[in-house]
């Protein structure tokens, strides 16, 4: 079985959103043990989405779509639907009863607009919208399911996990998707790949590797589908880890934070971070972690010279004779922080992110990382490429993975 | 003229990796006045790829392709657009001088793999990347146009920047995409909607109104194709301004960030953040917008009490009789912030993001949101849905937003 995802909307397209719904959709269909074979996004025109709803059933069995379900006149995917179908609107009590059982938690009053949302296609079987007002709408003709979903992701997310995939799985037979994912740091991609080539060449068939270099490291994915490859995955996944030895930093599909706060946890060690360019966005990734409070205390988020001295106690001198953008700057912040929040590690940078603020001297993307463990501090500067938001993403890569080192 | 994007690579159906590219070229593409019709993404077979170049050059005319152009196994790409162009490989000199150039910046060793990234279709038009060693192939078969470029964002902007856009300009006649967007908020969709029905029933043919619903706010598209349409734009845009009259925040596509500093900057204000549960990603957000080192001097993130205590001085017996989780301690961190970090305004938050340290009384998802400004503070306690990465977003969106509209 196969399934196809639709995301439908002009926000789409003229990249107004971006589409982070196939990709949540993705992990949990592939986790259950599904496999996409295509994401498609198309405006919100009816004859588009004919057109996709034909290309989808031509590939694959089961069609996942979402967006264009509101009760605005640009949102016209239900009546597209039925003319898909041949079928009609009919008025359904129960959609309009979950309505108003909403409405009356959130204190909204009912208007004709909402209660048009009652109005659903007769061929279908409604599932009602847990998170929103509009429907979830199930058509199944044979074999083949389309099923329409809100856009909006939490509502997408509410009908996914509490029905779509439990209906899935009692519909169709999933198979096993097992994978095994290592971070690689390092190496260039291509030295890892001949340095892998015969792991690759060698590996039974079945067997996929897949490199996924992003800024810093590299993921390696080892996959097959199918339980009957779990115990040659083992062996294969042991052998992969044998052949890359030091360059592995992670076996998991964790990012960054997540490697980092494992480490940190075993250890029994606390951070803090102190941060001017990136302007708390390390902070950030490290929380998004959950449970990150037993081990992050804080950060200093010193965007100004003045907060640099006051709080971080820098030394006005030291700003002066070598600029904020400095190893010796990045240090006193680093020392700094971990001792105004009494914590083992910490991370600070001092850099330009741009799109002003670079010198010939120290040009946009000149950055300066300091990581402190144990009373002893490393600095070093990079010098990273793209606008203001990669340079800020980037340099939190790069200091992520200098405190994972650090710590070993 | 109108344009697919392709985007290849299992990692975008299993949902490893989110597909921004497409959003990206999506944003350039229609400002530059083309018109995309789909986007899609299909993983990294020969069959599936060849199928979905069928099925886009049934619906455009040019075809924008990204990924799968790494030099290891699993990236096909080149060879895939060999079998659908017919053609085969040669090698290319000038694209091994291209990756010599940047490997001795970079000081890398070439080895056998990345020389292979020198073989090029012979069908097509090479175009050296500037980015990257992966070179982009330009196809020209009659009217139609197929460019295969590098996944990796940075070398794909590049690209486009550079040579795709100049080149499908001169090629093709764009027609003006006109746009206005207003970002709305204090109202329902479905109230919004009711508001502006005879505004909807009456806007000129080729214009049409977009409701884009995202947390705490709505914003509005109002567009049509083509300059002539440019001064009754101005009018109708002018019409909807008098019907949103004070629901009506701010009249850009900026992000809430955006519209904040375009405040603080017009009233030459100044602000600083002290964060608890959102623990960084509000100072994130702030310092996005290039110059915000203009208005934003700092933020204090303040994960644990004892960071609360110290840097903040809020009152230990506030934290053990109110708790963290307060309206009486996010008061006192906004104004403490301010106060320390010599702000004119500021934010702060305390909440519960779960997914643990909920309580029946307070449960994940409660947030208390302050803000700072002339002497005044404005505290209000939100319950928000979703898991702790939605919490975090939605609190900061929740807390922009109070900051806008306090300072009116």
């Amino acid at each position: 079985m196969k399934i196809e995802i639709i995301t439908i909307g002009d926000e789409l397209l003229i990249g107004q959103v971006i589409d982070t719904n196939s990709a949540w959709m993705g992990q949990e269909l592939t986790r259950e043990g599904f496999e996409i074979k295509a994401i498609s996004s198309v405006g919100d025109k009816e004859d588009d989405i004919i057109n996709a709803l034909d290309i989808a059933f031509g590939r694959a069995d089961v069609v996942l779509l979402t967006g264009g379900v509101g009760p605005t006149k640009d949102d016209i995917t239900k009546n597209t639907l039925c003319r898909y179908f041949h079928t009609s609107l009919v008025f359904n009590d129960e959609v309009l009863a979950n309505i108003l059982q909403l409405f009356r938690q959130r204190d909204i009053q009912l208007n004709e607009l909402t209660r048009n949302q009652a109005y659903v296609p007769e061929a279908c079987k409604v599932i009602q919208n847990k998170a929103g007002t509009a429907p979830i709408l199930w058509f199944q003709k044979d074999e083949q399911v389309l099923v329409s979903m809100p856009g909006v992701p939490f509502e997408m997310k509410t009908a996914m996990t509490n029905d779509i995939l439990p209906r899935l799985r009692s519909l169709y037979q999933p198979i096993h998707y097992l994978r095994r994912s290592f971070t690689v740091s390092g190496i260039t991609e291509s030295k890892l790949a001949m340095l892998l080539n015969d792991f690759e060449e060698t590996l039974p068939s079945g067997f996929s590797l897949a490199y996924l270099p992003s800024f810093g490291v590299i993921r390696l994915r080892l996959s097959a589908w199918g339980d009957r490859y779990a115990s040659e995955m083992s062996l294969q996944a042991h052998k992969l880890e044998g052949l890359l030895g030091a360059l592995l930093i992670g076996e998991s599909e964790k990012a960054l934070e997540g490697l980092l706060g494992e480490k940190l946890r075993q250890r029994h060690l606390s951070i803090s971070t102190a941060e001017s360019c990136t302007g708390g966005h390390i902070a950030h990734r490290i929380t998004l972690i959950p449970g990150a409070s037993e081990y992050y205390k804080g950060s200093i988020v010193s965007y100004s010279n003045a907060v640099k001295e006051d709080l971080l106690k820098v030394s006005p001198t030291l700003l002066q004779t070598q600029g904020a953008v400095s190893r010796e700057v990045a240090e006193q912040m680093a020392r700094n922080v971990a001792d105004r929040l009494k914590t083992d590690c910490s991370i600070a940078v001092s850099g330009i992110a741009g799109p002003d603020g670079g010198s010939e001297e120290k040009p946009v993307g000149t950055v300066w990382v300091c990581t402190f463990y144990h009373g002893e501090t490393e600095a070093q500067c990079y010098h990273l490429g793209g606008n203001r938001e990669e340079i800020i993403l980037r340099t939190t890569q790069v200091a992520l993975m200098q405190m994972i080192r650090m710590i070993g």
